[in-house]
């Protein structure tokens, strides 16, 4: 089990983490963006490597460029990463020392509501490569992941939507009464301590499920709900020039997939009523398909990586909110239905 | 505790072995040597990743084109790689599989007896970067290794020696009478079916240790014995444009930690001159190393990668054959006393 520690103290809890590891010596990780809005604040005097910020430099350039500072830096085998960041800095950090002399200790310390919900947590590092995202990678836990939520004071609201999208599957997930508590909270006027045991309680759907099936071979594949149409509408909206964050994508996928569960599994229909009022009235905005934009929206849920079943659709469906059903297909005919009536609720 | 198959019958084997594994896909990675000499002989019609031969070649270019070649050719992650080639192709291609995807099933069919004693069994996988040798890796089994001394009948004497040195050292480290067994062995003139059944032996001993203590906590590094001296002299030969193998190295280090070994824990001194004689009767010659590079040499010790206690100078030693003995540190005037004696008796 990943130690996971829920605090608003972050410099003591870093010191704190870095007085047990007894490391050689401590490496932060962090990207542009984030050391100039967050480092500051931490007060933490280490050596810093710094990558350039967004998803286009999670690259083999920027992960080569982190091995040689760490050599530069004297980097041992007994030394501490610390990366401090969103997901990009946590994935490429997170294999750039699980691969440094075949594998530092490294610390998580997510700045974004959606990489402290979903990748600091769980094992999951890498880079893209060749256009591909997170094709080359490792398995390899953080020791600590330390989750704040006064690291988020000074994000946009598009950034804790998009975060809270993980949220809302998490409790989709895991229980009725975890999903309702979820839809009932005003996540654009959180405030930093409720909206921290909220984040608590959302790891944790993860962190079990995934300490149950690191390898993502059964159970893990629950935590793809949403994923494979969301996968598919990110990509189309890049294709396009008008790229949407990974959580709305998520969010959306989520609404497609709960119409599909609909009529092949027999979810509720005002449950997806529901889950679509708090995505209009939370200015989530819509991901504006069309009926031309079918074929494309197919053709990238056939070649997404999760699907290892060559000419099958596959999919996390939902009996009812806390009841996930892994390793689920759809025909072509139903997915087409299922966005018309989409567009129908979202238009 | 990873399956590792001893046999001459090597189509048969990897045939039988994919039979088992049911993979998506195979996919061959091996080097322009091994491709031109070996691989023909094995009738195996699969996709196959040629990379140039040469340690000079285990870099991050060349895993960036292995792992390109690898989406070319339409690996998933139920895919199978087969690694077949010497140290080089087994450290490079397992890191490529083990981080392609975040990690395919690989098999290593070692083409030299150093790779089949030492590289490709227990784990460790990697590249050099910034010129330090395997500094990025991971550890990652390969779920089979398929020993083959059919596949050395091609090697000239030196590849032979270089990787018997390795076996030696096994037997040092696993009893006397598995060390007196290898120096009563005449490597020169081997025969294939001798040296499969000592070359299992060695191979378990190898096993045994990494066992018992995969990421090189405690007991693995006896492993170490003969290359704290060792990769000084291979990087010492290499300053001087002179290099020579990498198991002549580990023989001579080998020497060298004996003769430390004899006056800080006892090691029998008749034991160095039967070991010495071993090297000199089968044409090892001498790493040609005068005082004028003894500074050189304390230097690159000091720098060695396993060495982690800033300042001290780590070995294992042997208080007798079949006895090791880890963490030992030696003071400089011991070493250079040692490296007098060393010249002694090989020149």
């Amino acid at each position: 089990m990943q130690t996971i520690i829920f605090t608003n103290e972050v410099r003591e809890a870093v010191i704190n983490l870095i007085d047990s590891l007894k490391p050689a010596s401590v490496h932060i990780i962090t990207d542009t963006n984030v050391n100039r809005e967050v480092i500051p604040s931490l007060g933490l005097d280490y050596p810093t490597i710094i990558v350039d910020a967004g998803d286009e430099n999670k690259n083999i350039e920027s992960l080569s460029s982190i091995w040689s500072r760490l050599i530069e830096q004297g980097a041992t085998r007994k030394s501490l990463v610390i990366n401090i960041g969103g997901g990009v800095v946590t994935d490429m950090g997170g294999f750039a020392a699980a691969t440094f002399k075949r594998g530092l200790r490294f610390i998580n310390v997510p700045t974004t509501l959606l990489s402290a919900v979903d990748a600091a947590v769980g094992g999951k590092t890498g880079i893209n490569f060749n256009g591909l995202k997170n094709e080359i990678g490792a398995f390899a836990k953080a020791d600590a992941v330390l989750i704040s939520t006064i690291l988020f004071s000074t994000l946009p609201p598009e950034e804790i939507l998009s975060g809270y999208a993980e949220m809302l599957k998490h409790g989709l997930l895991s229980s009725e009464s975890d999903y309702r508590e979820l839809l009932g909270y005003d996540i654009l006027n959180a405030n930093l301590e409720s909206l921290l045991s909220l984040l608590e309680k959302s790891v944790k759907v993860k962190e079990r499920i995934v300490t149950e099936d690191p390898f993502e071979k059964g159970i893990r594949r629950a935590l793809n709900l949403g994923h494979t149409a969301g996968h598919a509408f990110e990509s189309l909206a890049m294709r396009k020039k008008r790229p949407i964050p990974h959580g709305y994508a998520v969010a959306f996928g989520i609404l497609l997939e709960m119409i599909i569960s609909h009529s092949l599994e027999g979810f509720p229909s005002e449950e997806i009523y529901g889950y679509a009022e708090y995505l209009k009235n939370n200015g989530y905005g819509s991901p504006e398909i069309g009926c031309k934009d079918y074929d494309d929206i197919i053709e990238l849920m056939r070649h997404d990586k999760k699907n290892d079943t060559p000419g099958a659709i596959n999919f996390t469906l939902l009996s009812a909110p806390g009841t996930p059903l892994i390793d689920r297909t759809a025909p072509e005919t139903e997915i087409l239905t299922a966005l018309d009536i989409f567009r129908d609720i979202m238009d």
